[in-house]
């Protein structure tokens, strides 16, 4: 990825020099690019220029340095307060905003940004920090497409780069849908493995042999899922709403009889039976996304 | 799979003929093995018995025609109510009970099965109908090993047959332990793609080129996790806990502002904010394990 002596070599800024942050700087550093940072407590610098970065006093001075700038901080708030006293000095730089938020934010951070003469790119950044520079590592991006293609080679030095769109909040709304998508899992996981290990079984041999393979199988089924969901027209069910909603009264049943809380059961519990309710009885898994989507957003069909 | 020929074939007796006792009568007729069947609604038998099958008058007659018995009905009262009335007729004969139950169900049905002189074999199908026979197919065992072992072969041609020890009730624990994963795991998928079609792009589109990988490459952790809460001893934090239920704010508001019902991630950000509550914040998801289990019901470490 490193491009030096190929093409010239963008000076990068990272301003936020906190786990993520920090990660995003040394990834540009190995990649061989020159990189100046700020952070708010300064001393989280030390470790950074020790391997070869630029420090600098504030945060206009940073920006300045650089034509590329990485913004990674706690939350928009503090991005704000970084950004809300270095004057015109984003004007003609691009902008690419990494701090956590939603949609919303970022559509707004980015009209901010760009009254300020900055060309914004918005980024969701699916990796946690020791990924960062890593084979799995993915960064999603939307809002100034041309700014991003500029400076593609020095943000592939983070990670996979996938360009969303030009709506700046479609990155933040990707990167918070991978997630819900990621917790279920997470919900799922740690619901099978407590209900599992409550007779003393191994939870590694549970989850390597049976819940991994098992998920997987049923992983596989998603892309027709998707298939269903865009066109709005849902299959014959094989294994129905309305038997499902009734064999779940055993999965909860059994879980608080062996001594596991039901928690992160009882919402999806509650959606089969609403999806019995709606009439959906009949339907298979799938039609339950008919139920998520509130009628102002029903998606496109 | 099919050993006719090879060694004596089992006659087997199947009850009950809902959508999933049929696959399970017609894979045994495809493995040539002489099947008898009944259930309370006779015409539910007539497609099998044009396929081959031995249409018994009532249950009684069902079960003396087999030396292996296999009950799947609509729930344990019906089970009950099957076997009822054929005095004792199951001695002798391998009761493979796979209605859909509790371990705790299990636990007396077998009681009760084993005082009428049946060797009991209690088991979970971790597949819908059109899968049975086919290569995805699985069935968890437990109860009467020696009795599961001499009907491995005719066992088999339902799917993959896996023990998992004496207790009868283990089969029903981990088939409800698998659901609860994949229903996690479902529920994600359903979060997932109605926050991404919320902006009109194609839920085919994500679930094949970012959801489904990134639910991959995050299931590849789980071993790991599973070590961690085996040991009891969990590593350092890459995603801090705090940090997770700071950051999930985000993903409800963002849900909420989409028209998205943020009900299947409610009790997720409920798990992160007790999870902070009870110290673990600086701690990594899989300490989340620690909170499912009652205090009655603690793994043993």
């Amino acid at each position: 990825m490193h491009v030096s002596g190929t093409s010239p070599v963008t000076p990068v800024t990272v301003l936020g020099l906190g786990a993520m942050g920090s990660a995003l700087a040394t990834a540009f550093l190995d990649g061989g690019r020159p990189v100046t940072v700020w952070n708010r407590t300064p001393a989280r610098a030390d470790a950074l220029a020790a391997r070869g970065a630029t420090r600098a006093d504030d945060a206009r001075q940073a920006v300045t340095a650089g034509e590329l700038v990485v913004l990674c901080v706690l939350d928009h708030t503090a991005a704000y307060a970084t950004l809300g006293a270095i004057g015109d000095a984003l004007k003609g730089r691009t902008l690419v905003h990494l701090t956590n938020g939603t949609p919303a934010q970022a559509r707004e951070f980015a009209e901010w940004a760009t009254q300020r003469g900055a060309r914004y790119v918005d980024g969701g950044i699916m990796a946690v920090p020791p990924m960062i520079g890593g084979p799995g590592s993915l960064v999603l991006y939307s809002g100034d497409r041309s700014a991003l293609e500029e400076h593609r080679a020095a943000l592939e030095l983070l990670g996979a780069a996938r360009w969303l769109g030009d709506d700046p909040g479609l990155a933040s709304l990707y990167d918070l849908a991978l997630l819900s998508g990621m917790y279920g899992l997470f919900a799922g996981y740690l619901h099978a493995t407590a209900l599992a290990r409550t007779e003393g079984g191994s939870t590694r041999e549970f989850t390597d042999e049976l819940l991994i393979p098992w998920m997987t199988a049923m992983m596989s089924g998603f892309p027709d899922w998707a298939r269903q969901i865009d066109s709005g027209e849902f299959g014959p069910a094989s294994s129905p709403l309305a038997m499902q909603a009734t064999a779940f009264v055993n999965l909860i049943e059994a879980s608080t009889a062996q001594g596991v809380d039901p928690a992160l059961m009882i919402p999806v519990q509650e959606l089969l039976n609403r999806a019995v309710s709606a009439g959906l009885g009949d339907q298979d898994s799938p039609a339950l996304a008919t139920l998520l989507s509130g009628p102002g957003k029903e998606p496109v069909r």
